[in-house]
């Protein structure tokens, strides 16, 4: 973090290193009181006790063998490569098995100075809006952090739902049906829900076995409910 | 955003769905000064004026198609999926090329109630520690919506199938939860089955538009023939 000045800033920069696991902050030529505000400031304590200090980004930076700037602006000049955060991150990812990597970000106001830039490697930009791409300072750390870890462990296993047995759907149905005949509603729109659909649509709610079960003892007091009505029961006489 | 206590959260949310393009801000609940302190805050003024604000999740989230919480809590029972930010981001990047998706963020303390979560088709995760999984509120939204469009060109997951509105599906809560009272199946085992229970069941039928009309239908006279029980009635009076 370079010129800081919210400490705010450098509190939920803290926080979302804690919460993506980068260990090591390093503040350079912070503004001396937002330091201070933000080592007492809660969610990442021991992160901003450690953080370190430096006069320099040249000293900052000195054991890393790469460093990538981050930077908002399209229409600013550079006279470094810059890559969209998702490529730029594969990149950062391949290094850090081998070596260190800075990840440098400027101050909220004007960003990193060309000096700051001047020790990068390649710059980072995160795909915004053309008509807003600036963002808040420790806003953007978070998503930079979150795209470094984001594939970590990549293809979550798709997770294997159970579904309920057919005779249970099969139950269901038919318990449903006497409840719709018995209510006066099949008898209405004879032509809207015969049995077959009402089965397909049975079918289509992909019921895993706990629901099944869930489904069948409200449609079963239900229909048995509707069954005490004497009227309706005469009537189906 | 569901009843966010800081302004500064609800400035950074704003900024952050400028950043990266979403258009439509909903509050729910919001502490009031909070509410008004962000509305006169730097960085995303027009999304801020534009805000709407709404007693209810369920009147929130009424024109959605795909509802999707936000949590960080591991441990927590939950009776959703719960899916990688990654994993599901997919989903609603194809659900909203045909309808609206609300992503709900919950208050800073305490996140989203169990009354909220039941408005939820399933629940969204991003993948930090293990160790430190709360995220910054601001962050956290900014990191959601950065992952919605990063890749916003490739292979969004398009779903064919479109879905119910959340309004409708509230409707068929609602008769289905006057049936089973009327029916006397609450009645019997409140433990066993709350509104949110029943809730969080509608949703994960995954009902398409026809299929909704088609319950609705249904639900509606089961409920209103339970009505019509002399006997019942006076039970219930």
């Amino acid at each position: 973090m370079v010129g800081t000045r919210n400490p705010l800033n450098l509190g939920a920069a803290a926080r979302a290193m804690s919460n993506f696991g980068a260990r090591n902050l390093r503040v350079v030529r912070p503004w001396e009181l937002a330091f201070r505000e933000a080592r007492s400031a809660v969610g990442a304590k021991d992160l901003l006790a450690q953080a370190e200090e430096y006069p320099t980004v040249a000293e900052a930076i000195a054991d890393c063998s790469l460093v990538v700037g981050t930077t908002a602006a399209r229409n600013r000049e550079f006279h470094h490569p810059i890559k969209r955060l998702e490529d730029g991150a594969r990149l950062i990812r391949g290094r850090l098995a081998t070596g260190r990597v800075a990840l440098l970000f400027g101050s909220e106001k004007v960003g990193l100075s060309n000096s700051d830039l001047s020790h990068c490697h390649w710059l980072l930009r995160i795909p915004t809006r053309p008509e807003h791409g600036s963002m808040n300072l420790g806003q953007a750390v978070a998503v930079c952090l979150y795209e470094l870890v984001r594939n970590a462990r990549s293809q979550a296993k798709r997770e294997k739902q159970s579904r309920a047995k057919a005779g249970e759907l099969e139950r269901i149905t038919e318990l449903l049906f006497d409840a719709l005949r018995s209510s006066g509603y099949v008898k209405l729109r004879t032509s809207d829900v015969t049995k077959e659909k009402l089965r397909r649509m049975v079918r289509r709610m992909q019921l895993d076995p706990e629901d099944a079960t869930l489904w069948l003892g409200m449609v079963r007091q239900i229909a048995w409910k509707l069954e005490q009505d004497p009227g309706e029961a005469e009537n189906r006489k």
